[in-house]
């Protein structure tokens, strides 16, 4: 074979892989949107039986020596030897799994996470404990399956953040709390800003406009995108060329549609960005779960929460809603949008005390996975600790251990990338603002230049560079909470007169 | 292995196809619905990788064997044994054609209708001609590649009528062409009815209320079904669980909407008909695609354009449309919907008109693929043959010869499904009266009573039973167009006061 034979014979089984990953992209997406309720059961299965054929493929004993014929090549580009970097670390996972054990993972899920759903109906921790003590015992099995020299914890962490640590993370979330638990303590000491504006009833058809109004002014291309509703909002599709976000409407709480649109958005338009060579390939992909949520949480929170995007935007939002805005400025806006509160549930919280959550959440999951702390005892520990970070004592465990799904669905090292996410946005606000007026572009509305630079330094590297280094190179940081403390101190310092 | 193992190694590979096609049922619902227009050429890529696994595991030796095996085993259901039989014909046509030959006809299809459109544009039929010619060696090759002891069309025709013969088809159409001529011309020499009411610009959405009404009315369900819009309606899906129809409105033509939903409708109803013993298998499918095309085609028309139909739905429609059509009755509404023209085009026409459009491409197709025609020459026969059956002498060659994507697409053998299934519903009709008083069901809207009788003659037996035989078992007739031409001269002689 000619060396282009060689390297054509790896890239026929990557496209594969990665036109199966779109298909299954639009199984799933197709399920939460669209598929009536009697089809759901169908659809299952044809996930299943369409996720085995991807998987037997992928531990083909041929795509192995495909890979290390194409290895053996020499010259061949960053983002080939990037691709196959990639397809190796895919194919090993995969090979460590016995299909077997796969398949009593995924349906120890599916029994986990029913359990979840009856029991937050009953609202009995009981009802939940054995299905969720099974699953641990499989992640466990798993950890030790897929573990290398590093702990349980970091095998699974692994999967969300190639190349991450526990012993690099747990320092960095607990330098974190120290500095955020006090910060956080300050201001919930001062009065609660009125959120009254918010709560008004606002016509669903013209929050959905105004939603596509933001998405098109912040660069979605909605030729290669689309959006859509679902009860919970997402970022779904099948390539760069067709992706999919998902809102919710609530009529009376303004923010749910308009910053559920914008924080999937940053997910889209990072999707979108991908630079062409890279698609239908490996590293057409995010590095890190972290790295993807940074550009979420850089639109919703950094710029979507922003005075200038309220001076932008207040008149814009007045078009879409006669009469209903026009006592209150962008500052009230901006107030109300960014109220920090103690507020017991995760996805309700705000910029400062998010955090707190999930290291609450990080520092139990560890615990669980090293098998230090039961299942058990996880309701009196959570309990206690949200006492601690927060100054609140959940009512119930709904409101409790039981409020989030992805325990319940096996996901153990997966809460962290969330605030990873927050620390990389910002670093890149800071960096971005060393090379543009950020606030006054976001005043102007001219977010073009925003994602150029976003598309350059980030977007079109695709999982090209792993995603700490290449933020490391974006940002010109370590990885750390400085510059995140400095981003909130500046912004909640202004808004609560700390 | 036990018996149970045996087909149960059988059934694994079967669910596996059925998955699969459900999934490539989605892929190419969604294009045609959702996909954005950026995401059509990796989705193309998708499908095509998904096709070709799905060729692989279906030519593989050990599906065969699977077969063998289970065909081997005593005491299988009379499902059973039609699971098996599907199966192995499904098999034996894709090991026919080499992988290499598949790919070529799939690039000359695509060649072949990318100028067709173009053709299309530019009015030459000379721009089309070359990769059509092309085409259609390679179908010549294909037929020779598949044929047992038939001629070439009926290797074609078995594609879709399983089990028809071109000795047979012949002479039942030709009987029908002799008998539909003069009745079409009698009719076309009548003053023609006013379809203006038809014309009056009616509110979109309130077309799409109505016609789901309308579904909802005739039994279609949306627990386990939809209806979206698309450019060209057709009925889609996964599953006979997630059954999706698609229909198009145009505001200054009321039947546009309405009876591209119904037709799909009895498209739908027959799929979500199938016995659930039969979801996931071979069978899980019409018989024939002239047996699903009489199944809308009944709705359509039979059905749908009857007397008592507007009887029932005139004041429905009054409600949708308020004011629109409170001056005419519902006679007056049949007389419109029922109008009978010398139309150019096929999907224009009418039910007395439509199967001479069917009988010319039908007899074109055959000589063509039995190499008595030339390419070059069908423009020319195409309109001699139009003067002779209906009077008409097309202006151009878009509005003849090139009118329909079917040839460009390769399919040849597909057009006389459409009038097998207009021969089928006249001779359902006529079983269904021996039972039912049909006219009065319609005409107080009763359907259920309706949907019952085809979904125990019909609809359940999915394709456990050939075509022909489920047909003649259901209507106590052979196949022949004498229920038809009583049914059009019942209707249309009353209209045309023949």
């Amino acid at each position: 074979m000619t060396g282009r034979d060689t390297w054509g014979a790896f890239a026929a089984r990557m496209h594969e892989q990665s036109d199966l990953g779109g298909v299954l992209g639009l199984l799933g997406w197709d399920e939460q949107v669209i598929c009536p309720p009697g089809g759901r059961e169908a659809r299952a299965l044809q996930g299943a039986t369409l996720a085995a054929i991807a998987h037997q493929r992928l531990v083909d004993p041929a795509y192995g020596e495909a890979i290390d014929a194409a290895d053996a090549l020499a010259d061949l580009t960053v983002e080939q030897r990037a691709m196959l970097r990639e397809a190796r670390r895919q194919r090993d996972k995969a090979t460590k799994l016995p299909e077997a054990f796969v398949r009593r993972l995924a349906e120890q899920r599916s029994r986990t996470n029913q359990a979840w759903e009856h029991a937050r109906t009953t609202g009995a921790f009981a009802d939940y404990r054995p299905a969720l003590e099974e699953l641990m015992r499989l992640k466990v099995e798993e950890a030790d399956l897929l573990r290398g020299d590093g702990t349980r914890y970091d095998a699974l962490l692994d999967e969300f953040e190639p190349g991450m640590r526990l012993e690099r993370l747990q320092p960095l979330l607990a330098d974190l709390r120290a500095r955020l638990v006090p910060f956080a303590q300050r201001i919930l000491d001062r009065p609660a800003p009125d959120v009254s504006v918010l709560e008004r009833g606002f016509d669903p058809a013209a929050q959905e406009a105004f939603s596509l109004r933001v998405l098109r002014d912040l660069g979605f291309d909605f030729e290669r995108g689309r959006q859509d509703r679902s009860t919970h909002p997402f970022t779904g599709g099948t390539a760069p060329t067709d992706i999919r976000l998902t809102t919710r409407i609530w009529e009376h709480w303004l923010p749910a549609c308009l910053y559920a649109s914008v924080h999937e958005c940053g997910h889209g338009l990072y999707e979108q960005g991908h630079a062409e060579s890279l698609w239908r390939s490996t590293v057409s992909a995010a590095p890190s779960l972290g790295l993807h949520e940074s550009q979420s949480r850089l639109y919703e929170n950094v710029i979507g929460r922003s005075l200038a995007f309220w001076e932008h935007y207040l008149p814009v939002a007045r078009e879409h809603f006669p009469g209903q805005l026009d006592d209150v400025d962008a500052l009230g806006m901006q107030r109300a949008v960014c109220r920090v509160a103690r507020t017991p549930i995760r996805v309700e919280s705000d910029e400062v005390t998010y955090n707190l959550h999930i290291l609450l959440r990080f520092e139990l999951e560890v615990d669980l996975i090293e098998q230090r702390v039961a299942v058990a005892d996880l309701p009196e520990i959570w309990n206690a600790r949200m006492a601690e970070y927060l100054g609140y004592a959940p009512k119930d465990d709904v409101e409790g251990v039981m409020q989030d799904v992805h325990w319940s669905e096996g996901y153990i090292g997966y809460f962290p990338t969330y605030t990873l996410g927050n620390l990389y946005s910002a670093g890149l606000l800071e960096a971005m603002r060393r090379d543009l007026d950020v606030d006054g572009l976001v005043r102007a509305g001219a977010f073009g230049a925003i994602l150029a630079w976003l598309r350059e330094q980030v977007h079109r590297h695709g999982a090209v560079t792993p995603g700490e280094e290449l933020m490391r190179e974006a940002t010109g940081r370590d990885l750390g909470s400085d510059a995140f403390m400095a981003y909130l101190e500046e912004r909640y310092g202004a808004l609560y007169g700390l």
